[in-house]
């Protein structure tokens, strides 16, 4: 992970340089929340707050940092002095990673001095942004696949390594059950499979040589690919070797398709394996999918045990950003609000309540202002006091598991991959009148 | 950057195991392409070079890398061993950065032992293929923006720390002026600049107080935010405030719109400040922008002078990913080729040919194969052998004149931001005797 200060947006130094000068350095409240709702996303899942916590704990800037602004000819040497001392000591308050969430609430809030809780907007935004995303892409994959496996593949096209390496956890915390990025285990425990590349398939001589030369030299995970040249006979070869290996004591685990209509190789590779002898090898697929395509295969019955999807889940393909904001909305005790034309923001500190139905379901969210009394469960949670963890962060893990429950929370009409009628968000009467009266007196 | 050996895909590790065990260690051909260009693409515009070879010159495992392949169970002690050893010791040829290219054609190829090959995979497209896709895009911008000012504003909603730094960087190599990302600016000497935000404003008493401080503290750049409440009004503050600050010799040096009707802002704006004797106070635009957005402001004369452009540009949202493959093309002196349906490749080691037309703009391209002759220019060069650079490895202000020139050799057709006819791509007469071979051979 960067952890450079200056990887940050220019303007962020230039405003702290003016704060700092001025003494403009009383606490200021901002909060991160997602305005709308891509046309084709019903439910959002929050995640990346692991990240941002370790963000806020480590901030500082090396000398490195020191030296650039020092010698950029933007500021002068007191600036480079108080940009060395520099550390994150606010608070944080937000929703447990994992939680659905819904346009215009409050997913993340930072109270700290001005200069702190702007610098780090940049990357707070960065962070929380991508794996909301990855992971809001992935519980629906999650949707569409219903139990079967769910891997992800995307690393060589996600946006860099941090993008591949924070899809792949956001892509479990999702609900996906592992990922084919070595590094993501290694960083986050992200349970890590793989199979073999057509260049294997390229390399031997020919295709039974590279499949018999995988299953004895990787005899614990033997999962081969089929479509180098053809599907069907590839599979038919499966076939030939499978009783040669199996006095080994090697067992074929499973078959990747990755080209083609995979609805009817899955079909006639199935049929082949079973009047083959083979009716314990599993069907893995991949090659451009996503939850669209996984929920046609499904419902076209085809006979796939798992699914490799990669670049359009690491990209977020289909809607790869989120409108959202990380918006001051208090500062020196005073609540703020902007009404820049279409970007209009509520101001104070927010909570959201959320109620259930008696089936578990989620009803309806209110979104007021904090320490205001509310209907159902308030989802802000304290989690840094004066720059330190005050609770116990979850991990990916953890927050997999949350997810996993939340997603069982989704009414029918919320679960549907073409979004229908938008979950209800309503705005609370504290804070409908805050908005009003600085309206009333605002210049 | 990463530099982990452990970003990769788990099955190049399970290749490498099965290749280092049969001695398969002959020199392997890949070669990096993309297959075909997004619906809304004419061309691209090759990028990441300059880390490609930065991340083959520096490839090793740390301790840490090797103690988690050493403790996966995965993998056999002499695997480990062999892993610490492992160097790049091959071969690059590549297109420079900035050059224009097109489906099928060859972009980078790394001839190498095939273990070493194999691995680097996942780094190379994961490298090449984000900044190709930004730089072609940032290029697209370049074509609708003119010569007005271009600045990447796209950080915060870039997929991650990595992606938002090298989009940042390949935006300047596609043709933008610069960026908003301090620490690209550290990197990469990308120019950095910005204004300010609307938490700067919302934290003063009042939007003349902001404009004051921020013009006094920030007195070298002045660029001033206009649309916190009412973007005229805001315009009209500036026109008060600009006599007071002259005589303090203090210039505005522009104002930013960030919201609703930009074309009508702006010349509402324009007519303020003109009338208000402020002819030099320049008007830039931002929010929600890509080359359509300009293209439209531009066509529509609006009275803008330069563009921040954010989220579309580093998520490059109409087309967040490339059709883009890095494969095997020979291995041990023998072409490969795959015939998967849809997903067919030329085998062999490759060349590209460009022919130019008299006025200078390109022509027509023969991808064919390497050591055959050609007519017009070959663009795959020499860049490493033997693991070491044999060439200067342009930077990105170089890259970025290179790219800037080329952008001037595309014909009209290609310029336009809706593509229409696609550029003339030819498979040369030996390398399709050369698949034909092959089919005629292959299992």
């Amino acid at each position: 992970m960067e952890t450079s200060l200056l990887l940050t947006d220019l303007y962020q130094l230039s405003m702290l340089h003016s704060y700092f000068r001025r003494g403009m350095e009383e606490t200021a409240v901002f909060e991160f929340s997602v305005r709308s709702l891509p046309a084709t996303r019903g439910f959002l899942v929050a995640a990346g707050l692991e990240q941002v916590v370790e963000y806020l704990e480590t901030l500082h800037a090396t000398p490195e940092d020191l030296a650039w602004v020092a010698a950029s000819g933007r500021f002068d040497a007191e600036f480079v002095e108080r940009l060395a001392r520099l550390r994150f000591t606010g608070d944080l308050d937000a929703v447990p990673e994992g939680t659905l969430v819904f346009p215009d609430e409050p997913v993340l809030r930072v109270t700290a001095p001005l200069p702190e809780a702007q610098l780090v907007e940049t990357r707070i935004v960065n962070l929380l942004h991508l794996q909301t995303l990855v992971a809001s892409k992935a519980a629906r994959c999650r949707v569409a696949a219903g139990d079967r496996h769910l891997v992800d593949f995307g690393l060589r096209r996600a946006h860099g390594a941090e993008a591949g390496l924070l899809a792949a956890r956001a892509g479990w915390v999702g609900g996906l059950d592992g990922t084919a990025t070595v590094l993501a285990s290694a960083r986050f425990g992200v349970p890590v499979s793989g199979t073999m590349a057509h260049s294997y398939v390229l390399a031997h001589e020919s295709e039974q040589q590279a499949f018999a030369d995988f299953a004895r030299d990787r005899p614990n995970d033997v999962v081969l690919l089929l479509d180098t040249w053809d599907t069907e006979r590839a599979a038919q070869t499966v076939v030939r070797l499978a009783p040669l290996l199996a006095r080994e004591g090697i067992e074929i685990r499973g078959v990747r398709l990755d080209s083609g209509d995979l609805a009817a190789h899955a079909r006639r590779v199935r049929d082949l394996l079973d009047r083959g002898g083979l009716p314990a090898v599993k069907i893995f697929a991949s090659g451009n999918l996503d939850e669209h395509a996984i929920a046609e295969l499904v419902a076209a019955g085809a006979p796939i045990d798992g699914f490799g999807v990669g670049t359009r889940l690491d990209t977020s393909a289909d809607a790869p950003y989120l409108d959202c904001t990380y918006k001051l909305q208090e500062y020196a005790g005073v609540p703020r609000r902007k009404r820049s034309e279409g970007k209009a923001t509520w101001p104070g500190r927010r909570q959201v309540f959320r109620r259930h139905a008696g089936d578990g379901t989620i009803a309806g969210d209110t979104v007021t202002l904090a320490g205001e009394p509310g209907d159902g469960t308030p989802l802000v949670q304290p989690v840094m006091r004066r720059g330190a963890r005050v609770t116990w962060v979850p991990t990916a893990a953890e927050s997999r598991a949350h997810a996993l429950a939340q997603l069982a929370t989704l009414p029918e009409g919320l679960r549907l991959l073409d979004a229908t009628v938008p979950y209800p968000v309503e705005i609370g009467v504290a804070l409908r009148e805050l908005a009003d009266r600085i309206d009333a007196g605002a210049p």
